[in-house]
């Protein structure tokens, strides 16, 4: 048992509530600030990509006792559909059977979050705007404006879990030897909305990852309980077929007729909704260190904002989470200690995450209308069938494994040179399920391992 | 001709006053804020690494018509004085003959910098902390702290050479498609004090940049007028041989003996300045955007914040100043398009040149020391004397050429590709400057370029 502590925690989004849950049942006094108003009371907006729960999500709830109840409002999603320009539709399964990732709706979750944290206690201070905090005190600064009157309050430990533009962090960056980087990708992305049928259901299969891969943009969408589906428009914010590019009705008519023609009769706000939402931009962060002294801590986006085309912001925020538990665990009271390993051993793995993510804007956009990915895919999963042991396709190692995101990268590059040595074989297309490649695999595989 | 603007200047460092003394020639109000007192008025302490004015901070100086004066303020060095631990001395020439870089002290060049400003009619607005800046307007927020009362003040064009840690900058760093990343070094420096002789001589050869090479550390001297030497040793805060090892005199003056004992005699100081001079960190800090519109840049440090091992910060930061006023010549009064082509023509040779910087460190530390490297230099001298129009060393290119530094980087790497090829051949040592090897040289560049 740790000796309780006053903390706050600021930010009440997903990890930060979350995280308040544990330090909660863990005996400390949890007050969880927030700049705007309790999203259960509001017409919550929560522009926003849907999230996917993947394992790493599910473990830490799990281990805290709550996946049940967050599953309830979860869609099981087993499988990506692609949409081709043509018309077709492919189907191309996640993982083994039965293994599937969650789409969740971030209001809906977030708001189910806020009241099982209090439910367990935590007390919840919403519209009081942290600006400021003393990093050798935990003191906390709250204010109206950001130049206005504050006041202060004292806490024993203060967490930032508040967002890739974090206040915690900006204090921190202030420091000397506080690495730091933001980097914005061109690709913006803009929300339209698939609305449920009359009868409630859902007018494409719910079970599905829904992508429209055009190359140098592409849509997206995740289902909802509802019966509707969140759409993602994710394309460059200048240049040809650009957010920049499309400024009238007739413009973006026609462009979602060339290349999104299977859209028509499931957007039927199309223009309202384009010509309404933000086109939201996507930056990846990065910072080291996260803590300082066993006064501040940052969680989730504050420290790592990654681009969400892996689907993992949420699950490496909650992971951030599970590994601070278990150096609770293995510190108990020893505070600078216990945040000097959390961040020294979760750095390697936010940077994995952060360059998988990145990179997986191509597998999306691209790969996925690509006839020699979609073989690469096929032999993956037809070896890893056959030798379970040796073969765990990348995505399946970062979404339905606990192996840290570093490993993950590091084999998933040693895989990924393999394959592209089996794809240069001469009529690989005819004999790629044939007893001698999956000799030369198991071969490529004992060479370099 | 442009049209006359009211242009602000926040930071009245090299850059800023530099750049004012150009805008005021082109017929500008020009107004120059800085947070501190006017250093000529006060004991400036200018912790500082000697500056070393080269070949590209010349030619701003010259076409602006001031080298003259400033060249008298400055020592030449023409080579590299390499101190073993042994107690032996290597000289090794920057260039050829004739070719050199210049020490100056910052605090000495600064101030003569002011005082040719003033006579150019720039006002300068001492002791005013400018904290903000509309990106709009150009409007600077003026205060005596960050959080207390503030006035504004009106310009039509606002630069940012507050340098690595502008304020400018700052707010422009709150904007959506911002990239920015500052990267501490594990590396920090301390400044030391080698005075002159009785007679005010020297007490090491002048004319000579001195090197104490000792692998992860180094200390190293250059000249002042006065006499003296500035030294700084460069070593890192933590571990084995560290700023933080050094804690009591007895080890400060065991390390030194052991390491640099011929210093002995010329740094008397060593105990009392060790300890009472900070310790100060090295970051390199890159950005991009660097403009607003027509109404706000950055310029010098402010966008490009670089570790010294080359001698090229200030260098950069003028030769910003070359490239903006071409584009003046270019664009005349059309601003946006000027401070456009400004941004896009300097940063990647602003990323060049941080990329260099970060990598001499290990060639003035390390590599200086190193019998290999030393014959790779001789050979490269022996090759460029006979082939000049074939071969300018990387270093030459940097320091005594204004080809981009994009292109120097690029350059430089293809040819350290060929010296480690001919650096491996058997019996180098004994065969270096013959025809067989002066024929692979031009062969490998033939088939290369």
């Amino acid at each position: 048992m740790q000796t309780p502590k006053k903390i706050a925690i600021v930010g009440s989004g997903l990890v930060g509530t979350l995280l308040a849950i544990y330090l909660k049942k863990r005996g400390h006094q949890v007050d969880v600030f927030d700049r705007s108003a309790d999203i259960r009371k509001i017409n919550f907006s929560g522009r926003s990509i849907n999230l996917v729960m993947s394992n790493r999500g599910w473990k830490t709830l799990e281990d805290i006792g709550l996946r049940e109840e967050i599953e309830k409002i979860g869609i099981p999603v087993d499988k990506r559909a692609i949409h081709k320009q043509d018309g077709e539709l492919i189907y191309q399964n996640y993982g083994k059977d039965g293994e599937c990732i969650y789409s969740l709706s971030r209001g809906v979750l977030n708001k189910k979050m806020i009241d099982l944290a209090e439910q367990a206690g935590v007390n919840f201070k919403f519209e009081q705007k942290v600006w400021d905090v003393d990093l050798t005190t935990a003191t906390i600064s709250i204010g109206e404006t950001e130049r206005g009157e504050w006041t202060t309050e004292d806490y024993d430990l203060t967490f930032g879990s508040d967002g890739a533009f974090s206040r915690i962090r900006h204090r921190m960056q202030r420091q000397s030897m506080f690495n730091y980087s933001q980097e914005f990708l061109e690709i913006g992305y803009k929300e339209l909305h698939i609305p449920a049928n009359e009868n409630g259901t859902h007018k494409l299969d719910k079970n599905s990852l829904h992508i429209w891969p055009r190359g140098k943009f592409m849509l997206m969408a995740l289902a909802n309980l509802d019966g509707s589906f969140t759409c993602t428009l994710f394309m460059p914010h200048d240049g040809e077929n650009s957010f920049e590019s499309l400024k009238t009705k007739e413009e973006l008519v026609n462009f979602f007729g060339e290349y999104f023609p299977d859209t028509k009769d499931v957007i039927p706000d199309l223009v309202e909704d384009f010509f309404k939402n933000p086109t939201s931009y996507l930056v990846t962060m990065k910072c080291f260190p996260w803590t300082y002294s066993d006064k501040v801590a940052l969680i989730g986006d504050a420290c790592h904002a990654i681009v969400p085309f892996y689907g993992h912001g949420m699950n490496a925020g909650f992971e951030d989470i599970t590994v601070l538990n278990q150096m609770i665990d293995k510190f108990g009271d020893d505070w600078a200690n216990l945040l000097n390993e959390y961040e020294n051993s979760r750095k390697p793995n936010a940077d994995a995450i952060a360059e998988l993510s990145r990179r997986n804007f191509m597998e999306m956009s691209s790969k996925t209308a690509d006839e020699k990915f979609l073989l690469q895919k096929k032999i993956e999963k037809w070896f890893s069938d056959k030798h379970p042991e040796k073969w765990m396709p990348l995505y399946s190692r970062v979404t339905f494994s606990l192996q840290p995101y570093s490993e993950a990268l590091a084999i998933g590059d040693r895989q990924n040179e393999i394959m592209e040595e089996i794809l240069k074989i001469d009529k690989i297309q005819e004999k790629w399920n044939s007893e001698e490649i999956e000799n030369l695999i198991l071969e490529k595989l004992n060479a370099k391992y």
